[in-house]
């Protein structure tokens, strides 16, 4: 039987202490490469937590099994058992220029079912957490379940560079007459910190073309804890192996965002 | 001969004093209504706090003037004498959806000349704060003054409402090829906060098609102590007794967005 309440305890533990790494790595030059293209950005940081949060789970919780972003994990062909998926830095963008709205994601989850979820923002030390079938918390503030909303009142995250033409969807008939619809809209460069606002009501949803499982892992549990409803733009559950595009949103706003604009256009 | 220093420590205690008393506001319900439009919104908390400094300027600065957004200060037709310009909560949709993400913003100034910037973020605690002449600081922490760069590697504060059709700017030939073209764009919905952020280099840049004075009086103060440049999107000196689109930026950035993407497209 997993001790679950165990296994959070040292995650919150390893998240604190991973905090005060980097927030004492402000004070040092950092080493920024890039992935994929560039403006995909990596640093030292981002390696050193992943490496850290590996070394802390293979001494205490052997058998466990990793999936980081930054690859230092295992190779996982599926999502038997345990598996924490990390993120050690989200939006690492926002962390070399602007050393905040970066998050720290975390999900564990067991046989594919999110069971712990974490997004940690280390500089206003706030942490996200939710435990599947237990409640979802900001610090010690429990979080009240997601209500029932409509587009013309909500605030939704939503990147600009999906209102210009992109290979993913066509946003003349879907994204651009929802973004006109609703009251506002934001972007704050994290998909993990755009999914704890979910969570907290801040934003109502929140959309976006290409995800990676390490991006949404931790929100995800927490954003389902209240009630919220994460899915892909089509409406279908997310593939917690691949890239993904994603809505996640109140009860009622996530339908209607769905069946009056989005299934009007997608490529 | 205006005693600055004495002027200045009056205004941060102030800051102060009207930041718990928001703060306090949280616990109780608030009075919601809608002013220009259904999005335009404004509540009892702005109405309150802009009284608030009203009546300590009045009690301990008679002769100064001021320009508030809720209109219960002066009725201007010029900036002669000392003028305080106040925001009480610029964000004001961000306090209602967010209880965060909204600040206080005040530019005090002389003859049209500014000479005291202040914008606070009451929930974080963060007083962004400037003297003309004697440096801009981030709480107790001097800035650096803003150093030249270039589109390409530029993070930009804009929202995506303008990246589709309004009655400003054609995007097509302008902002939408300046998105693309940037390493990044981002929206928060309060001038106040994205101003504050170009001053400490977290963006590089703003935009923005309509702001009247109270939105940017304390940014300007704050961003030009710093070498960073604010005009509107044309280039010229913004009007303090009327609305404007501002570009605040980097040197280098402010020149090239206008040459290079702005000029290709003002209605």
């Amino acid at each position: 039987m997993t001790n679950w309440a165990e296994i959070d305890r040292l995650a919150k533990s390893w998240l604190k202490e991973a905090g005060e790494r980097i927030i004492s790595s402000f004070s040092t030059a950092l080493d920024i490469q890039t992935k994929s293209d560039a403006n995909d950005l990596v640093t030292n940081i981002d390696r050193d937590i992943e490496q850290f949060f590996i070394g802390k789970i293979r001494e205490s919780l052997p058998g466990h099994r990793i999936l980081g972003e930054e690859g230092f994990g295992d190779e996982l062909k599926d999502l038997a058992g345990i598996v924490w998926i990390i993120d050690p830095i989200d939006g690492t963008m926002n962390f070399i220029h602007q050393q905040r709205n970066f998050m720290i994601s975390i999900g564990v989850y067991e046989d594919g079912q999110g069971k712990l979820g974490y997004i940690y923002d280390v500089v206003h030390d706030e942490l996200y957490h939710a435990q599947a079938g237990k409640g979802a918390y900001l610090g010690d503030d429990k979080l009240p379940r997601l209500e029932k909303t409509k587009p013309e009142t909500a605030l939704i995250g939503m990147n600009s560079t999906w209102l210009t033409s992109n290979r993913y969807m066509d946003p003349s008939e879907t994204l651009i007459p929802l973004a006109n619809k609703v009251r506002g809209t934001r972007s704050y460069g994290s998909a993990a910190l755009e999914l704890a606002y979910v969570a907290t009501g801040a934003l109502d949803a929140y959309i976006t073309m290409r995800l990676s499982p390490w991006d949404f892992a931790g929100g995800k549990v927490i954003v389902e804890e209240l009630g919220g409803i994460v899915t892909n733009l089509k409406g279908e559950p997310l593939d917690m192996m691949g890239t993904n595009s994603v809505l996640a949103a109140k009860p009622g706003l996530h339908e209607a965002i769905i069946k009056d604009f989005l299934n009007k256009g997608e490529k």
